[in-house]
């Protein structure tokens, strides 16, 4: 499944929430999010550039929490109130979502037209106060806290019936984000998208091939190698893929042999969140910051062969090359 | 399969021609093309602009054919020598291609590092010799001689260990273009790339749906429901996708029944060619001149199943938005 806003002009079904259509060719499940049309203008091709200008009001700074819908959870100390000021972490639900809890009704009978609600939850993890610094540059105890809170609402959305759960971060406006403050965001959708649906299979043909984890057996020989090893600590190591879709896609894999990032406890989500800073500010200074995207892949309720064979990780993309027509 | 350049300074492995390397999980083959990292600088991320500086010496420019390979094929008048001015369209290998006649060593048995040569070839097709003008702005005579020419350079690589062949052009930087001259390009391939495996294999299920060609019965139907109809004439109908994957996606599709673009008649050719203008001008009018790339799907050497479930056509993509993460 893959998704996109439609801003379409053009006439036809005209929905107001968000669907899944489905490919009469291809067979692809494809999400339309008409409200996402509505989202702050994100600059594209030629016109590219930072593009709030000064005196914007941005609706994720302390001071402005009316702005969003109200939050569904948040990290402040004692005494504070939801949804006013002195929170370090805050999440809220996604005004332009991609899936929502109620949807258009199904449509199967005509084999070209087929419609399905895009059933789930779109949130948005507001990173910290801090409108300038994203996750590089915040102290390390503020990074842990992000990914611990990132973990809780991974937990929280990762109901039975969503097959999937994908915690995500678009950095910079050539990598998709539609505002400057550092924010996160988490998908929860009662389909898997088709990259996870290859990866699980893929990693259960390599169990096979390798007699093993595939990922726990890539730690292994990368490690052994010393070639493809970015860094490591004792419960993580980033490698540089074989066979990366772009420049300096990065790996960051857990030592733990676990499917799930929900099955993580929560001071190891908090020490990913140190080592992926640590790895993101290695990136940001050797790249000249650049624009990317990073996502967390981990298969939710896995059990049998997927729980032996699958290996939750997350995957960080730089954008520092345009992708052409074959790519 | 996907490619990018491999514009990396880890180290490792250093190929000096292209090769696709197996990711180990997915199984998915990638193509590495060092060389094309020494590509004219593409601009990217927040400075995009527009990026060949007054003064640059444009080797696609008439007079400058000594700064391309010598060319494979050209129009040009009567007298017109090889590699000198007086062309129309000028065709040349492309000096940073992603495939090539020889490759590097294939090395199998190690299932974590699996490479085999990115066998094939790679040309790019000068639109015409003028600089600033691309096809929807050229005369309708000069957009016909050019799909001629692509369909000629088809014909002319899908020999038969050859699995695919892509027609395709990158309009502007956020589409991956990285001269300014207008210039088509044509990949041929001894594998064929995910998307037309993953079309080809949709076709052969959606005709048992609905009994016939699915590309076919889209005609039909959607010219009869009269909504998702762009433009249309005796050869061609546009249409925009019930399930499209970008905002303004466009698939245009001839009426006769070919799984092959190489069967179509060099008429034909230049039929498509003055269509195309036609559909790339409305674009270009209604969205601002957007960056966006089309491509040609085709099945060379279909036969059988594949021969009367699959249509060739050609798609165009828009980039009126950037892709974010989940996307």
């Amino acid at each position: 499944m893959t998704w996109h806003s439609a801003r379409s002009t053009r006439p036809g079904r005209s929905a107001r929430v968000p669907e899944l259509r489905r490919d009469p060719v291809s067979g692809r499940w494809v999400c339309l999010a008409p409200g996402r049309a509505a989202r702050p203008e994100t600059p594209h091709g030629r016109e590219m550039r930072r593009f709030q200008a000064p005196g914007f009001e941005c609706p994720f700074c302390p001071g402005h929490e009316a702005m969003t819908p109200p939050e569904v959870e948040a990290v402040r100390g004692p005494g504070g109130k939801p949804d006013g000021p002195g929170w370090s972490v805050r999440v809220v639900p996604n005004l332009f979502p991609a899936f929502t809890a109620e949807g258009a009704e199904a449509r199967l009978d005509d084999p070209m037209h087929q419609v399905v609600p895009a059933l789930g939850t779109s949130e948005v993890i507001i990173h910290s106060p801090d409108h300038r610094r994203w996750l590089p540059y915040l102290p390390a105890e503020q990074a842990s806290l992000v990914m611990v809170t990132t973990w809780r609402r991974y937990l929280s959305n990762a109901v039975p019936h969503m097959a999937t759960v994908v915690p995500l971060y678009n950095h910079g406006p050539g990598a998709g984000a539609s505002l400057d403050h550092p924010h996160g965001q988490l998908f929860a959708a009662s389909q898997p998208g088709p990259e996870l649906e290859i990866e699980t299979a893929g990693a259960k043909r390599a169990f096979r091939d390798v007699k093993g984890c595939v990922f726990c057996h890539m730690v292994a020989v990368e490690e052994a190698a010393g070639v493809r090893v970015i860094t490591s600590d004792e419960q993580f190591v980033a490698i540089a893929p074989w066979a990366s879709r772009g420049p300096f896609e990065c790996w960051i894999i857990p030592r733990d042999h676990r499917a799930d990032f929900g099955l993580v406890s929560e001071p190891g989500a908090g020490e990913l969140g140190g080592f992926l800073r640590a790895v993101l500010w290695r990136i940001a200074r050797e790249l000249d910051d650049p624009d990317l995207n990073w996502y967390i892949h981990s298969l939710p309720h896995a059990g049998g062969e997927d729980a032996v064979a699958y290996h939750w990780h997350l995957e960080i993309r730089p954008r520092v090359a345009e992708i052409a027509g074959f790519e």
